[in-house]
């Protein structure tokens, strides 16, 4: 595989070699290509397009972003958009079209045949985030009574055109039951029969169930690809495995997002505007900018205990900033382990028994190296370190607790466990630790 | 396949009823099966175990965490553990073999072929998380001159023991030349030569390249295997598609956890002991704790100030938790935006102008949302209601500019930029925000 070496292709380009040009492009993985694309202009995206093989440009097309595409596909005349569409997969041209704006659908619907505009159509109704919406309509399909001989001799004739061929699904009036991998086809008898040799216990999923469900099945089952069946049981499409990896990673950036306070979206960093970059932060930033208000008030309404104890203050920002990091801690560990699909809520009891252990630990741990500084930096007073070390403890104990729930019971109600990470728990633990601290203390010192 | 139903099977098992319970198993797919044998007591799973099929049992033993695994090992006859190994792929072998202890080491290599474990002790040399580490030995390679025909019967020799036969390599004394899907073997002319139809673009990856960097590649290029090359530029294995989404899973994780303030280990969430899980966070939380306290300090500092203006302490909790909330959102999306290869250093101006921009309107919304609270909470107190404002669009800045540069400076300097996340964020941002609060309100009211 050449270098990507995009300064090279510019100079290529500029001084109109074009068939230096093909020839290297030619050569060029379609994803690095795209690589290249996006550091030229429009022009000379539009002349690079050209330059490629048909079915090389249709690859190209379906790796590039949607602003690149929709630029591209001005550019291009019907018959050239037309030549693109042919050499499409339908699940691709389907991704495609979802994301374009409506007259352009219009011209991409026009330069695609009527078989494959039905079938466009038809993917379309799946709901976004269905298996069905990012399934593949190409696969082989085999009938128990074919020999194995048959069977080969129908991928040759019709696999050249298939996204993946190496399970073969074997079908009765539609309906799936059983698979075959081309592995096996290669390795036993060319006159065994397909019925003999297929796997009855196939992996399945429904065109309505969730792709991140579906992503997840593909990843612990390690299968390349897994069969998509509809409400009669009847086979229409398979998920592979490049577009469940895609789906898990998309859902941990979703996650990671959610997780900072950010409303996710779709687009990469630098693809998503500053205004709506603004806007998918704001609303998070806002609504616990107002909650935070909360432990001003509780904080002012203890005026009169930091009057007598000045001191008193000095110890907030770490009490406060501890038991956010601690309740972040805890739900971040629970909210992956739902993720990955290791915890569930029915442990409820057995993760909360699981943090208090560690909270103690922990607790412990922090209250001794911040108490042994406190004995040192404030002339010895035994007393300030205890309550000090005695409150550390509780508010440990309390955010471990508050962080490891939440997210189960987020999960429990129906919302995204996510929602329950750092910037909800620490604006919660925030008021938690200054009300816990000023009990704490005025009961010790009897203010 | 069966669905997943353990109780009937510890029926079974408790009714001694072995010859249906060896059936439901040999329907099960493995997974399920080491689901099964974590719910049951180690008799009972030893019992399961050996009815399993060879082959299955196998793939149950590698599918088994390490506890398991060692428990097993201790219960099995030499006999009994040669069978197992023998049907065990090579690379499966030394994941196994790294975790166990000495002892049960020495037992499994016993229980090996002099052949395989040479290749094991190859395989053991390669560092951890190292392409080499994870890499497939198994694969189907092919020589030049071969024709499709001859190809096709190595493969149909050869391929029943491979886990992966769906990309064939060809080599010349070894060195990688060029690549054959079994797709184009099957669709093209018996009689045709592999060099003809072989692809000599063949994407690989080194030995000692970072896992991560490998599983990356086989995402962006959407492959199903990538050939692995030594320093010789001899093909010595295969990284598959399944171990590449594993890798990025376990990436995931280790950056979520990093993120969160907690160091990463191998062991799921209940894998970890409460001790592994109290060592893991206690160290963040200790250096978190102690920055903490020179916030503290600080604030203790500016006494006189919020002695003559009590109102003061009120917004501090609200300021402190809005800087830390803006500079993890700004760092989280870098973070992960470095994660997928998205953001580079060399993108250092256009990120933090990006942000700078983000900041401004972030900051305006949230100062006027708060000026007009202020303003109506505070007897209707003008000045205090701007100088508030003045305060949040400047924290609001520099927390942005703060997180979007760390996690960059630390890519740079070859620290894991999850390390700038939210914990630390937060707690440099508390500092930072109780200086800014106090210069401004001081230079404002004159205090």
């Amino acid at each position: 595989m050449e270098e990507l070496n995009s300064e090279i292709l510019l100079e290529l380009l500029d001084a109109r070699e074009f068939k230096k040009l093909k020839e290297k492009l030619e050569n060029m993985h379609p994803v690095d290509i795209v690589e290249v694309m996006e550091e030229v202009g429009e022009r000379q995206r539009v002349l690079m397009f050209r330059l490629l093989a048909k079915e090389e440009a249709a690859e190209v097309f379906t790796d590039m972003n949607s602003d690149m595409r929709e630029d591209l596909i001005n550019a291009l005349t019907d018959s050239e958009l037309e030549e693109v569409m042919e050499e499409m997969y339908v699940d691709d041209t389907v991704d495609v079209v979802e994301e374009m704006p409506a007259n352009v659908v219009d011209r991409l619907l026009k330069a695609t045949d009527e078989e494959t505009r039905k079938k466009i159509n038809a993917l379309l109704q799946y709901p976004e985030d269905s298996a069905g919406s990012i399934m593949n309509i190409e696969y082989i399909s085999l009938r128990k009574e074919m020999t194995v001989e048959e069977a080969i001799l129908k991928i040759r004739q019709v696999g050249i055109n298939k996204e993946t061929i190496y399970t073969c699904y074997v079908t009765e009036k539609k309906k799936l039951i059983g698979s075959v991998d081309v592995k096996d086809l290669l390795t036993v008898g060319e006159s065994r029969l397909i019925e003999e040799i297929m796997d009855e216990n196939v992996l399945c999923a429904r065109t309505l169930d969730d792709q991140e469900k579906v992503a997840a099945m593909i990843e612990k089952y390690s299968l390349v690809a897994i069969p998509i069946i509809d409400h009669e049981n009847c086979l229409v499409g398979i998920v592979t495995v490049d577009d469940a990896m895609t789906v898990l990673q998309d859902e941990a950036t979703e996650d990671i997002s959610i997780m900072a306070g950010v409303t996710p979206n779709e687009d990469s960093y630098f693809g998503t505007s500053v205004f709506q970059h603004a806007k998918n932060r704001a609303l998070w930033l806002m609504l616990l900018m107002l909650s935070a208000t909360v432990s001003g008030e509780i904080l002012a309404h203890y005026e009169s205990a930091m009057a007598v104890m000045p001191i008193l203050i000095t110890f907030i920002p770490m009490l406060m900033g501890t038991s956010g990091n601690c309740g972040s801690q805890s739900s971040t560990m629970v909210i992956r382990g739902i993720a990955v699909g290791e915890i569930e809520f029915k442990e409820f009891f057995k993760v909360v028994f699981k943090e208090i252990r560690i909270a103690i630990l922990v607790g412990l741990m922090l209250a001794v190296v911040n108490g042994i500084r406190v004995y040192i930096m404030y002339d010895q007073d035994i007393m300030l370190a205890i309550a000090i070390g005695i409150t550390m403890i509780a508010i440990v104990c309390m955010a471990k607790c508050i962080g490891c729930t939440l997210p189960l019971f987020a999960k429990k109600i129906g919302l995204d466990p996510a929602l329950m990470a750092a910037p909800l728990i620490s604006t919660i633990m925030d008021t938690c630790t200054i009300l816990m601290y000023f009990a704490i203390i005025t009961a010790f010192f009897k203010l």
